[in-house]
């Protein structure tokens, strides 16, 4: 971090900003200049909040030169990450795909949903037991009976479980039937969840706040980490802008972005980024072209009849034909998909 | 709601969505037209989702005429709810004002700012023993010290505690020492949160999210509502837009726009919601002639030394002065402050 | 276009209403309903505007049924449209690539590009000699020089030349050097422009502001179109969000969007998109794999010597990697790039 | 402006950015330091943009310390800039205010409205002739026989003209009967215009685009003042965002952060920054408690059968009432209005 004064700064005003750094753990260093006097900041700076110098006496700009996030960093880490699970690795070459239901919604649902998804030759079943809604009217999943039903339908099928946690003193329960446990767009920035399942053994699904910024995800990341929890996935969901002819606008510019910055694998989910059953398709093309580690896609057996999301869920005979067309592309963008 | 179906629609097509209908407890009522055919629907519509129906075969439009929240609505009481406190109202005639530093940071601090926001005739403290922020390595709060210290401020200088909760298990230990339980921008829409504190006797500040629209906040409130506590204040706190010479844009119009749908009384937060020291006494003018019920502010005693949010504070003697424009304002917009 | 009344409404108020449609050279036509009145519009409904009929007495809701365009619809024209160049088509199974620098910045610099684009097998040159910038000191092209330059380039190199008009009186000079003439996002609703280029009989790239819906784009080329220019090409180049990792947000949802409500080719530009070099390729792959009808790119010998726009420039060897890898690409989502 | 480099970087690269420096008229000063080596740079650095150097070799970050702008900046001129008309001045102590119709529709009309307006003692009239619509087939205005009206009026009731002009070739027709001539959100960066209003004698009213940063609009106001027209006067009327209960986003922060920076007037549109007349009143009260210079206002004898904006235009009555709140607001922030 660069804290750049008035050429005039009275010593005391330098002095207070230096000894504010050192109670900060970190090292001032006066850099005379010609227009400025500029204070240089070496330690652990990404522990530094800009704010917390932009107002000081004599202070012209602080400028961060260093990120703020150090374990999700590809500084830290060069190679990518692979998060290893019982039925799979996502971040390898191999491109890894996670369908099914928004929510758990009867054993027939699911069992009919889980069927179609292991024919597809897909690894993980995705299903929601707890559902954030944002009206109290709606369905909110059959919660630990949901739970139940994917334990049994993971044991049946062979398939790995993703589904999603709303609040730390479910993670157990979650814990006992998922291989990848899900934190929400709502729940970004959830610190007290974030703490908890970095605390956790199981891989950790991260997806991206409606109005997150890259940065922030990776912040959010970096959260988990910091807990110990090493194995994130992130996830492109879409952002909020003004655009209303999609659901959301999902952002697949993140992806090359977070790619430079980060190791974690990325996962693009076309189903809630755009929201529109025929759009599924070509955006989930898009997400593997512009490099995805994977895709999270939204399938149901009868969408028009899907407790939750149906507008967005597409059908197995339609999934199949994007998996058809992702084998295709993969080699492209030095993937495979089998 | 309304169910815009085209003119040949089958029977089966139909008859499927009446079924539907009927299945989720409201009536039908089929409308024939010149251009469309419609389905009219009577019965708690507040709870269907227009998705569901949006994709059903032979539907064209589906038209939401009433709202999706109730018990927040104006529609459903008529005058303005006042939330009562030990230490006043807020959402009568009277202005309120909260006024306190970002966090708790330690005895001294607290009892510092406190003697000040007393000495101002201000009725309730502000400040955050568990601080939400999007870096781990941030200061997070002194936690159950925090509140301990705010107990005692509160004892001392007889003003209402308005302090943030950050998850469920803390409630009961807020609910010792707050007269306001806030529910930070962050979590708005962390549902599970949402439901406890609405089992609270306490009432609660809903801060709006950073993406969230108006609607999404009412629903958010309907939440609380839905569990039994009334008593929701609501806070804009700026939203994120592409603007980036302020930290969030001040959504001023939401005040407005919420007063119409609306009967609970609303707070603005300048603090937040520009981030800019120098433009809050602006911004907390302009929100009170928008027509809000109060104001939040960040006050501190020396905000350059503040462990957080130090670019958005102001001192005391700033606060002043707001508060005496506020007094003259006031009676403007048929309110009054003294 | 569908009016919902209060079913109390009185009848001097559906006559006002009534009257109103038939003054707009509509026909209304009243449907009695259970909870509402509605009045439902026929005759060319794409000239209405909702506003005009919103806040009239007893109007509960006014619902568009049909869209506000119809010439650019696909309901009006059901097969793509094929721009014709002499240089090769837009629209078509071909995928159509347009590479050259930001703006014509010298003979020797435009001779050279030309001339590395041309070797790379693409037909079509793009180079600005009017340069729209938001600063009035930066460099703003080589106006008529640049159009001469171009002229020059083209007959030489054989290569059709896209280049951006910026008011009406140039168009003339434009026309005579350029097979596509560029109207830019900063002008996309400059409607005297518009109604201009719409006289031309060459074909117009119509790139979308940075804060138009597809919508207001759509309408922005039926401006063309209605006045009788039916060659309109459209062009997704980045819209502007709270989102600052990346200069704009490049929206490839609006290509499927865009593909079903229109006829008409849409090329992605990632250039201005994602504003950032290493991020053209992945968003190159990302838009054709979307759908896009092909890619304008910014190439240049030296870009970091651009006079502008050098950061988001890539050089032609790296065009010729996107080229290979597009050829690739193309037969996955039924196109050819040869 | 400051280049940080990498410490290591080559003697070959330092000298590069040096002589790309000095070929732009600046001058370069080599800063060594301990984390970083920095290039700073004097001389007329508002010409410079920040892109041209940020991908050279070595290059880490570029700091633009000073601004883009140069004259519409308030480190050039101290003082307010007071914009003297014959109608009254705008940008001193007097608050102004400017009110009429959306669009000029007919001689009754707008005589009608301008009696009423001179009765309120409201000083401008507004009324488009030329008016930029987003569907070509919405009413696009009186054009040259909406001038001639204007003029009429001017006459008979001694109004200062506020009128919008859309091309350069119909500047000399607006100049004939405008006192203060109107650049509309959608034209805030169409530059041709831009540097032709710069050339007129008559006071310019430049509304920001409904995307446009502050930073952006100043530039934009550069712009004019580049041509040698000082006499701007800028306008806040509401940006995109993702709300959507509102048409658009009233950002009033705008007004402190551009008093701040600039010594221009600004003023508020509430009309079109919110688009809904029962939210008029109150952002018009928080527009003048923010600091704003004064307000313009659509006014129409009955808005409900205004050919344009008729949803956020009100009548005479309420726009008394609006002046009347005005005039006891105006003493609380240093204003006057009589």
């Amino acid at each position: 971090m660069l804290i750049l004064l008035n050429l005039d700064a009275p010593r005391k005003s330098i002095d207070a900003i230096k000894a504010k750094i050192v109670s900060q753990n970190c090292q001032p260093h006066e850099i005379p200049g010609e227009s400025n006097l500029a204070v240089g900041i070496t330690g652990p700076t990404h522990t530094l909040v800009e704010d917390d110098y932009r107002f000081m006496d004599s202070v012209v700009e602080v400028v961060r030169v260093s990120k703020k996030y150090k374990l999700v960093s590809r500084q830290m880490k060069k190679n990518d990450t692979i998060v290893k699970t019982n039925f799979g690795d996502i971040g390898g070459k191999e491109l890894a795909v996670i369908a099914g239901p928004c929510s758990v919604e009867s054993r027939d649902q699911i069992f009919r949903i889980a069927e179609e998804v292991k024919k597809l030759g897909i690894k993980f079943l995705r299903g929601g037991a707890y559902k954030p809604r944002s009206s109290p009217y709606a369905f909110r999943g059959l919660k630990e009976e949901g739970l139940k039903l994917l334990g049994e339908v993971r044991k049946e099928f062979g398939l790995g479980i993703v589904t999603e946690v709303l609040s730390p003193e479910t993670i157990p329960l979650v814990e006992e039937v998922a291989d990848i446990i899900q934190i929400g767009a709502r729940n970004m920035q959830n610190f007290t969840l974030l703490d908890e399942v970095g605390k956790s053994k199981l891989p950790i699904l991260l997806k991206r706040g409606l109005s997150a910024t890259v940065e922030e995800l990776l912040l959010s990341a970096e959260y988990i980490m910091a807990q110990g929890n090493f194995n994130v996935i992130l996830c492109e969901r879409g952002i909020r802008t003004f655009e209303t002819a999609t659901r959301n606008t999902l952002d697949l510019n993140a992806i090359p972005v977070i790619k430079k910055h980060s190791h974690l694998p990325v996962l693009v989910d076309p189903s809630h980024g755009v929201g529109i059953r025929d759009k599924i398709q070509p955006m989930a093309l898009a997400g593997v072209a512009a490099g995805a580690d994977g895709l999270i896609i939204e399938v149901h057996h009868d969408p028009d009849n899907a407790l939750s999301d149906g507008t967005q869920t597409i059908t197995p005979e339609q999934m199949k034909n994007i998996l058809n067309k992702i084998k295709s592309l993969a080699p492209i963008v030095d993937r495979e998909y089998n």
